[in-house]
């Protein structure tokens, strides 16, 4: 064996375990070519000796390059550089792997879908984008919690393979909460968990709509449900919404003329005029799908979030049909990053697009379904939404006042019995899209009318998240606004 | 007012809180209309002295009723029964919502997808279907400290809306390990994090494929793979293996003929016949995909599971015209319900699949990802791999042993030299599928080759997971299987 030593130094301090360290710096004296394949090693006693460490880490070091492959031991012998490495540097220096250009594909591809609204802001950004919660007031703890305990107590069987549907006991919670509070008939089977309320769009989407066939949708509307449609297939067709919600009859209309296979709405607070869809419009629109064989997918995304004591039962509470299918979330009561949402639905449609689901992604997170089950069976969701819904009042309030002081005259709006956000519209002459672009150079991040418009068209108003700033932030933000406010 | 009392007694002794207690029980006064709408109900105060309980249950109780939208406070009037109930019942008796049959549906609707094996086995049953790892072997302490870390470190961060790519940490992680242990060319970019290897399928499919497209897929192969391609409206066309895997020479016959977009296969253990592709079939593969500028989906879902000291690198890692799409997964490292897969391709393929995941469920798992990134970087993974590898082979050693010593002649097999399934081809005259079928009611679960033709055919082999069994478990149900062999 020829002399050979170590080309790293241990570091004793270091986080790094002592034989991590040797086995990187073995590894990197193999890949170097310092080490050749099938050259002997020293014994684990003479190479403990020499670097003065426990002979542990040396076995231990030898156990982690031989799982990867860079060494192999063979009993009675030694153990010895592998001869077939887990590196093709070695075999082909010429077109190292770390120098590959990744630029590139060596087959036709189509591009990138049309990119959403951004995720990230700049740091220190007053962002009134989006019906978004407070991550700050997100309850860490609580969850960090159920999670310990999911682990704990529900142990390897959630870490196995299962149905696509979702954890039982979830099912189980949600279908009371649903019950008790919506007044929806469900129950565990007609539940289908998802992944948010974007995964529930996406299977309702796909267990739906063939190629070609039209769906209506609101415009003003939401454009990523437009985007899980338009992505199956779905040929969109825009309906116009008024103070009452969606135009009912001019659905009917659209019906009779082109034929629907469904239409997308969100009648609890629109999306994004937030208006509630009046009643004698929801029995207008079960009744005409009903006799037209449409479905009805209603996304009830923010269905916690009323403020006038007021609370309106969904179209699925009514529907005596069978022809609405009802999306929720949880990701709006507790944290986006959850994503959980949930699918409620006649059998046969849950069990088909139950089926599709075991094709996208087999099944869902158990150990987040089951943590969130507890949670709900606990109470701690429901208070978690009290307190936010006091919360989210008062900095409702404070928006509206700061808006009337601020800009008198500069936009017109209905207070928000519920939701998220506010939508206003701009006096004549104030360009939304100018005035949210000068605004984001001061840090105020908003969105206007034209970003939910069937085609892309202006339109004279602003939405304005108030759920995830502070009061003081809130009125801080409408300063600048004002300030900012584009003049013809 | 009236006198009204609670129709419910209070459980002190109950896990249920008393004010959650006295909540429902006063909602179902409510709903059973001994309160009607309007209706004044007792001040906090009398109402504890009636019930004996602290005045605070009280007021929580309310605060719950109120939340749910079944009571309102009027401030220096008293609390009331609400007058628009969240209830269907009071207002339409005839129609409840509970009695509503969601047996059928209003509108037309497609049959479910075909189904997949079974996901849930009799208890005790000896499940050798399927190449999974042993659930009761799960690292569960050290996921949940994981998973603890996450929430204490990673905090509100890791429960926000983020971008569909996956948590930069974990691409950062899996770029290392893939570098320093696949031959990849690896970088955080060129990564994207999937719900599992099924996710990853998916999402390649659905980023390269239109319908009507030809993609080749082994045969006998993957059937989750063909029902993803097959999902977004690829052709499939079938090439046979043998045993250097797939015949790259027929490959090229069909891509001449038909046109193909992409082929699907799986090179490290060809599945399900656990051969590994032959070097010399591996160049001409790259070469023709890059000449006939056609895809190359590699699943590699099982590279930690050697045994016998050869490491074979991925089709990736000597992919120098960016034709091949690689997919790994965690899950069957760690454990199947985890749902972690990854996506390694050339950048632009990356984008547009990560533009797919953002309309499919919009984002991750943040706090799953930012645990897993720890374990990775930690070596924790590695290790359990380590230790499972062993594990693994001796349960693949007894089931060879047991294999020659129960049914000396019935079977013919090459000892895998990775992977967690045996594949054994039948002697003539015993019928593969009628075993399996017999075996199932004497508590033994395996699959035959029917279950992999591309047609459905009959295919005189069985496949046999050893991984999630004990030795003594694989020898009874060798000792059962024997016993049920039928016999011409």
């Amino acid at each position: 064996m020829r002399t050979w030593e170590l080309s790293v130094p241990l570091d004793e301090a270091s986080p790094t375990p002592l034989f991590v360290q040797i086995a990187r710096a073995l590894a990197e004296d193999i890949r170097r070519g310092r080490l050749k394949p099938g050259a002997p090693l020293p014994g684990s006693r003479a190479l403990a000796a020499t670097l003065r460490v426990h002979r542990n880490t040396i076995l231990a070091a030898y156990q982690e390059l031989e799982a990867q492959g860079w060494i192999s031991t063979v009993p009675a012998r030694g153990t010895f550089v592998s001869s077939a490495l887990p590196d093709v540097e070695l075999t082909a220096p010429a077109h190292s792997a770390r120098a590959r250009s990744l630029d590139f594909v060596g087959f036709p591809l189509e591009s990138p879908l049309e990119s959403r609204e951004p995720e990230e802001f700049p740091r220190g950004a007053l962002v009134l984008v989006g019906g978004t919660p407070d991550v700050r007031l997100l309850p860490v703890e609580v969850l960090a919690r159920a999670w310990r305990r999911a682990f704990k107590l529900g142990g390897q069987r959630l870490l196995d393979y299962a149905g696509p549907q979702g954890h039982p006991r979830l099912r189980t919670a949600l279908a009371n909460m649903l019950a008790s509070v919506r007044g929806l008939a469900a129950t565990p089977e007609s539940l289908l968990v998802t992944r948010g309320s974007q995964g529930a769009l996406y299977l309702a989407a796909r267990a739906l709509v063939r190629p070609g066939e039209r769906v209506a949708v609101e415009a003003l509307g939401y454009r990523p449900a437009w985007e899980a449609l338009r992505s199956v297939g779905a040929q969109l067709v825009p309906v116009p919404v008024d103070g009452e919600g969606i135009r009912v009859d001019r659905l009917e209309a659209v019906g009779v003329r082109q034929g629907l296979r469904a239409v997308y709405l969100t009648p609890h607070h629109q999306y994004p005029t937030t208006v509630t869809l009046s009643p004698a419009r929801r029995l207008a629109l079960l009744a005409w799908a009903r006799a037209a064989g449409v479905a009805i997918i209603e996304d009830d995304y923010d269905h916690e979030f009323h403020y006038d004591g007021r609370p309106v039962l969904p179209l699925a509470s009514a529907d005596r049909d069978n022809v609405v299918i009802y999306v929720g979330t949880l990701s709006k009561v507790l944290a986006p990053g959850l994503r959980v949402g949930f699918l409620f639905a006649p059998l046969p449609f849950i069990q088909r697009a139950a089926s599709i689901r075991a094709i996208v992604d087999r099944q869902g997170d158990l150990v987040a379904e089951y943590a969130l089950a507890e949670l709900l069976e606990e109470g701690e969701l429901q208070r978690h939404v009290r307190k936010m819904r006091g919360i989210y009042l008062s900095r409702r309030d404070a928006l509206v006042e700061a808006l009337r002081g601020e800009l008198p005259g500069g936009l017109e709006f209905s207070v928000p019995a519920g939701g998220m956000t506010l939508w206003a519209h701009c006096a004549p002459g104030l360009d939304a899209a100018a005035w949210v672009e000068r605004a984001q150079e001061a840090g105020v991040w908003f969105s206007h009318g034209g970003q939910y418009t069937f085609d892309g068209q202006p339109f004279p108003a602003v939405r304005l998240g108030f759920a995830s700033l502070k009061e003081s932030e809130l009125r801080e933000a409408v300063r600048r606004m004002a300030r900012l406010r584009p003049r013809r």
